[in-house]
């Protein structure tokens, strides 16, 4: 037996049938038509960003990295609920655009064209390298529209207990924090409007001690870069890294805390940082737990003494739930019977999808109440990193609907 | 410093500029109009179609599994040289209906819509479960269609050096081996068109040894359940299971050894086979050294001692190179600079894509001769499971193009 993950709250203390936005699953599976479904409760996602407000200082800035989830409903409605959106592409920018609100725009591969659409709609560029400030610098000059450039530092700190680590090593993001000032005297010099500083240390840390470690070694290392360039950030985007518990065993992060300490690490910053303005950027931990993907069971089978629960989903459409993802040891994703919710979990099975290949298992050995053909399987957390960041084209199935719920 | 993976040919031989099909990559990039894209050189698989046909005893037939590569002018050019295509969903098997070939169809989720539209069209069911024959035989019923099934079994043998075990051990697919003459009653009782079975015991094995073995017990165990099940099955599907090399030190399997292993075994078989026919399923062998990944290098920029090469591409078209599928320890593919083949490595690189994840890395510590922003960056062995296989919406970078070469 392994152990399930985890069920997000609310759905952790639901009894019976699941439900997402105070409807029964069906609900909303009837509105998508059929299943597999992906169900976003924009509700939740709102309490998340207003839970985000209260534990923060005042003046904190939050930016939604759309790469977590780019549905276009769900962009709609956060979009006016956060300070700035950051893409990662010139096809999140053409999706982020229309929304009117503040783009940044990072990533270590910016093509040229990206970086004109970029200029040329008044987008904060995070630059990644020398090599492409000066191309940005250039494109600013043929285009005659003055860049907005920020510079991203590859910090020389690291975040601990980071499920992927940014900072602290050799990366491809950024640049190396002693190259930094020469860098942004380089953005200045230009004549490029300079948009400040962009650290990032790590992503989906679970450890808030070290969250706020780093967030007090980011600001003072923002001072010290600022120092050495002789030049005042006019914003500080001190990154993100709020993670959310996956598996067995995984605690959320204390937000308030984190907030708290740093609004003391702000209020002790170096006098240079008196005017800047500082922001996170979060993805997973504002639309991760939102997201339910339920599947139907098509076929239940037994093999050599283990027990197969077969669904009409599976890994094109939850990669990371597979395991193949970023993970070295699979370990099962929080998921549940949706139609048997807190009831007895005695049934030791494991759930596969529909795809013929050995690598579609979306619970591996896992106790859950006895599912039949036609029941509902909910996988849990799948609001951030699901169908996009799975290879929706295998096996040439249909693509799943996607339902924004909301009561 | 870690091993580059091994060209294939033709590629390893080559020196200076990449040739595919005879033409210099650049003009197929003119034709795909921009990188990333993939080139698969169909002269290539047809050789390969070729050297089965030669190496195998007479009557063989050949299937291909089109989940390998779905790409539809290929699929059109590969159609009338197969005996038959498999394949593993409604989608597949509307986009193989139009080219006339017979088909099968397996996979562990099949929905009640994909069998009835199986079932209409005639199509082979693989089937994978008691479960699943009831349905068909069900749905046969109502539309007054008599299916055609076959049943597929998982063996009471395993593939040795198999990438991907599925016989020997409790499997999703099919139904253990003891359990398949009772199955087959059924099916044959039920008033079914039995087509036979399929015996799939494994995938991606270089042990050529391995393969020989486990084809010759394949056949034994045809004729065991053959003789239980009191009825010749019209057709025996030996599954596939060649494997090609993608890492350092791997070696191609002896199509011919095993060609010529496979006909003493098919010589010396019962006699109660005597008139059935047999098939190979293959994908990867036939196209996966076929295609090329090009893609361009965007950025070159060192951080802490690495030198990261920047490419337009990443693991949103090449998820198994960057490591992300179904491997446990992650290794180099072939790579190569398209300009200067064959020439002298010794600028020690990581190859990264343009996603902003740690995770998007072509080729990790290699030695390749230098390249510079606007050089074409080769993946090889990129013919199979790559874009389909690949999460393409993620981060929203256009979908890249696919080109058929041919001299």
């Amino acid at each position: 037996m392994k152990p399930i993950g985890p069920l997000p709250p609310p759905f952790d203390a639901q009894v019976g049938v699941l439900t997402i936005a105070g409807q029964p699953y069906a609900h909303w599976l009837t509105k998508a038509g059929d299943t597999p479904a992906f169900v976003y409760d924009v509700d939740a996602v709102t309490a998340r960003i207003s839970r985000f407000r209260a534990a923060m200082p005042a003046g904190m800035g939050l930016h939604y990295a759309i790469k977590a989830n780019p549905f276009p409903p769900l962009l709609a409605a956060m979009a006016p609920l956060v300070d700035g959106l950051d893409v990662a592409s010139g096809g999140e920018l053409a999706t982020a655009l229309p929304l009117g609100r503040p783009i940044s725009f990072a990533g270590p591969g910016k093509r040229d064209d990206e970086l004109a659409a970029a200029i040329r709609a008044g987008v904060t560029i995070n630059l990644e390298s020398e090599g492409e400030a000066t191309r940005a610098l250039a494109i600013g000059d043929r285009l005659g529209v003055r860049p907005r450039l920020a510079v991203r530092v590859n910090p020389d700190l690291e975040l601990r207990g980071s499920g992927m680590k940014m900072g602290g090593r050799a990366s491809p993001f950024g640049v190396d924090a002693e190259r930094a000032p020469a860098l942004v005297r380089l953005v200045i010099d230009g004549g490029a409007d300079w948009r400040g500083l962009h650290i990032f240390a790590g992503s989906q840390s679970l450890d808030t001690a070290a969250l706020i470690e780093t967030q007090a070694a980011t600001v003072a290392l923002a001072a010290r870069l600022a120092d050495a360039a002789g030049a005042v950030p006019p914003l500080v985007n001190l990154g993100g890294g709020f993670g959310i518990p996956y598996f067995a065993g995984d605690r959320p992060v204390d937000v308030e805390a984190i907030g708290a300490a740093l609004g003391e690490a702000l209020t002790a910053r170096a006098d240079l940082l008196a005017d800047s303005r500082f922001a996170l950027e979060l993805g997973r931990w504002l639309v991760g737990e939102a997201g339910v993907y339920l599947t139907r069971v098509v076929d239940r089978k037994d093999s050599r003494g283990e027990t197969f629960v077969v669904v009409d989903g599976g890994l094109h459409h939850q990669l990371a739930a597979s395991g193949n993802f970023g993970t070295v040891v699979r370990r099962n994703y929080p998921v549940a019977v949706a139609g048997q919710m807190g009831e007895a979990a005695n049934d030791l099975v494991s759930v596969v999808g529909c795809l013929c290949t050995p690598l579609d298992r979306l619970a591996d050995h896992g106790l859950l109440p006895r599912a039949e053909v036609g029941d509902v399987i909910a996988v849990f957390v799948a609001g951030a990193y699901g169908l996009t960041a799975s290879p929706s084209a295998f096996l040439g199935h249909p693509v799943p609907a996607e339902i924004l719920a909301r009561r």
